[in-house]
Order: C-alpha cells, then sequence, then structure tokens
C-alpha cells in the first residue's frame, strides 16, 4: 500500500504547484463507483476548495473531496434544470477568479456527452486556467461488465459512441453508418427511446437480429447486464424495473457476451 | 486521505473475497500515467500473484503491483512479437489453473484496440473465471490534454474510434461515414500512416480543412499536444522527433482546442 500513498502525493502535488492562482479542474468522475475514480481524479478532490457536481455523481464520490472543500449541486437531469449552463459557467469562473481551486466533477469522462465544451469555452474566454482530468465512460464501463471487447479484430474495426437525446424531432445526424460495418454503437441515454433507437440502428445497415449487451448502472456494484438483439429494445422501454442509466452496446463483437448475462428481454430483478 | 485508504481496502476486498479461486484479471492500464489508474485496477495489482503485461504500459506502473508477484512480459510491438496471442492465452489460463490471481495489465483500456476479446475466448473456453476492469482510453486522454470535447452539443453528434492498422491493404472497414456528419474521429495508431489516415478521412467525408488535434504520448506528463488540419496528418509520419504513440483526433469539434497547443506541422519539441 506504500506506493499507493507516494502515488497519489505526487498527483496531488500537481496541482499544489499553482496553489496561489484560481483554476478550474474539470473532472471526469467515471460511472458511479468510487473505485473507477482515477488517482488524478481523486488528487482533485483532495486539493478542491469548490466542488461543483451534477446529481448524476453519487454522493459517496463527492464525499471524498476534503473535508472543507464547499459542495455545490448544480444537478441536471432529463426534466429537471437546477441551474442552467450559462449559470454553471458563471459560478465556476466567479470561484476561480477568487482564486479558488474549483473542480467541476462530471460523470463519466467530461468530454463524452459530458458537456464540457461549453465550460472550457467559457473559460478560455474568461482567462481562467484549466485543465481536464479524464474518466471512465459509461460505454466503456459497460462492456468490462459484460464481459465484451467493444473492438474485434476481424469483426468490430471501430467502435462508435450516441446518444439517443436528439434521436427524436427531426436530425438523425451521427446515425449515418456509425463506426461503419461491423463496428459497435455504444448509445448513451436510450432506455426510455427503445423503439426509436432500433429504428436509427437499423437505418444505419443494422439487422435486427444483430446482438445487443443492454447494461443498467455500468461499472457499479448493482448493475445489471441484459443480452439480446436489436429487436428487443423497445423492450427495455416498456420495463418498469429499471432506475438507473441503461448504456446499450449493439453489433457482431456483442455476440461475445460473458455467460453470466441473463438474457433480454426475460430478465427480472437481480 | 484516510478516506481513500478506505477505498482502496475496499477495492481490494472485492478480489480478496475469492481468493481461494484462481481467476484473470483483465485490466486497463490507462495511457501510460501512473496517476490515470483506476482504483480498482490499483487494487487488482494489489491482489496479483502473477501480472502479465505489454512492453507498452511503463515499469512504473507494473511496479506498483504487490512485491511478491511474479511479472513476466509478453510484449508485443510493431515488428516483434515476444509471445504469439496463442502464448499469451495459453500461460494466463495455465497460471489461473494453478490457484493464482493473474492480472492482464493493457495500455488503455482491455475492450478499445487492446485484443481482450481473444483473451475471453480463451479465457471461457477454459472454464477460468474472470473479470474486465476498464481503463482510460488513449483518445479520452488526449482529448483531456488537448482541453477539447469529443462530443459537442450542435456540432459532434457521436465519436468514433478506430484504428490506423488495417487502414492499408484490401480493407477500408470502418471508415465508411464513421461516426457521421461532424462526429469526431479518433484513430489509433496512425503515427506511421498520416497520408493514408488523410485519404481515409477525405473518404469518410471530412474536408481536407477539418481541424485535427494530434496528441504525442496522451496522459503522459511528456506530452505534446499538435494541431492543425486533415491535409496536415502526412506531416505527422514525416517527423523523426514522436517517440511515443500518437493519437490523432478530427472533426469541427476540434477547433475548440486549448490555446496553450502549439500548431502543426511547425512545432519543434517541447
Amino acid at each position: 500500500m506504500f506506493s499507493l500513498h507516494k502515488l497519489l502525493d505526487k498527483a496531488t502535488a500537481r496541482w499544489r504547484l499553482r496553489e496561489q492562482q484560481g483554476r478550474v479542474l474539470l473532472v471526469g468522475a467515471g460511472p458511479g463507483s468510487p473505485d473507477l475514480l482515477t488517482v488524478r481524479a481523486l488528487a482533485a478532490l483532495q486539493a478542491a476548495d469548490v466542488v461543483v457536481h451534477d446529481q448524476l455523481v453519487p454522493t459517496e464520490i463527492v464525499a471524498l473531496a476534503r473535508p472543507q472543500a464547499r459542495r455545490i449541486d448544480v444537478g441536471k437531469r432529463k426534466g429537471r434544470h437546477s441551474a442552467t449552463q450559462a449559470e454553471i459557467n458563471a459560478l465556476i469562473v466567479s470561484h476561480a477568479r477568487a482564486g479558488r481551486t474549483v473542480v467541476r466533477l462530471k460523470a463519466g469522462d467530461p468530454g463524452v456527452f459530458g458537456r464540457v465544451g461549453e465550460e472550457i469555452t467559457a473559460l478560455a474566454d474568461a482567462g481562467v486556467p484549466f485543465e481536464v482530468v479524464p474518466g471512465i465512460t459509461a460505454a466503456v464501463a459497460a462492456a468490462a461488465d459484460a464481459g465484451v471487447s467493444l473492438t474485434l479484430r476481424g469483426v468490430a474495426p471501430a467502435v462508435t459512441f450516441i446518444s439517443a437525446h436528439g434521436a427524436d424531432g427531426t436530425s438523425a445526424r451521427g446515425w449515418s453508418s456509425p463506426g461503419g460495418e461491423g463496428g459497435t454503437i455504444g448509445v448513451y441515454m436510450g432506455k426510455s427511446a427503445g423503439a426509436l433507437v432500433r429504428d436509427r440502428l437499423v437505418g444505419a445497415g443494422l439487422d435486427l437480429a444483430t446482438p445487443i449487451v443492454a447494461v443498467e448502472n455500468a461499472g457499479r456494484d448493482e448493475r445489471r447486464v441484459m443480452t439480446g438483439c436489436v429487436a428487443d429494445l423497445p423492450a427495455i422501454s416498456e420495463r418498469t424495473d429499471l432506475d438507473g442509466p441503461v448504456v446499450i452496446l449493439a453489433g457482431p463483437a456483442m455476440a461475445l457476451v460473458d455467460a453470466r448475462a441473463v438474457p433480454l428481454p426475460h430478465q427480472t430483478a437481480a
């Protein structure tokens, strides 16, 4: 264990160097299990004066910030906005300008459906120094949970991550042959849009019989791995027992699923 | 710091539970900086009897395994194969069957160009219990280094990871409109194939003026961030000063690059 202590000390020193200057650390919290934080993210939490977090980041991760850090919940959930993006931008800029180390904690990786782009622009415009700390994104955690590989030699030459938000309405941007023939497609936020995701995948060239893996609460102890095929996707939206976020992985490489997975749509509570 | 100790202890207990039984932990080591390991990966290294690692995983990460663990280098590099995939499969199966906890340590994430699929199949065929521990993949670390977002609202609805290996020869699978219009494309192992990657990207519908970010040694202290456009890609292959792995990110979202980045192809050693 001694080596870990040295590792964390070294990582924390990274932020300590510029202690006199306010800055914002845009930190990926990973999929929700505290042990899927990186050491660098932990070190950032240990260096924080202020932690600005979404509701998607579990309390036990926010609790890993140093005790004297001020915690601010700006949680955004579908259908509820406790703070607008503009308000969040203003908040992190003002705390950094007051000389504080601000940790902006985001579920997963900040750069994958984390809306970090808007905050980077605001920080750059304000001349506030910032750094992005990467995190484990949900689709990567889901693949690990299911015991599948997102890319697979001779089968899946690429992997694409896309959000089901925006799948409805006028735009189908991003869904044209995502990842190319055989590539794996990881769909975020598709739980309530199963039929639409099915249609988009079919429109992108996938067969209804293409295998899928759906993982609720990816990366967490309470995860549930479900298997099936593209035709089964509407069944996910009809289920009332799925409380957590669901990631859908689709593509021929998903046929290589861990035998511990339980088939869709017949699975009941684990 | 006390909370971190508890976190690591809890994570290590995860593996301790089944101590009497041999198993293989397929662990993502991240892009190479020790502080980009997850706590779960560190806990796996602390539980290891045997560590089987690639040469792409730096010595300082392998050193984080508990002292009594046996370390086996099965490094694969382009043009050099110290062990075949079949030999690696046999090695991890035999150590697990002898009742040992085997950590198979892979650079980045095991499921993204990590060839974990072959090893999962071998372990499943042999009836050896296994678990995958996700890691930070290079393209995610590269985006963090550059201060860009891989997806961007209204600009990049998706992100695709693809390998430049297989870009030559007969197959262009995976390159057809990867990620769809505006989507970001992360190209792995493209350093020596700049002209080919340019041609594939143009073939997939990208303009020669589409912005790119290329990051050498993503996630590490010695990283170098270079910016330019798709037309500049051949210049990367002509450079003799790039010793480390290079990830190329291409797409309109890459226009939002951290001002600290130095333009391609005029950059010299940092």
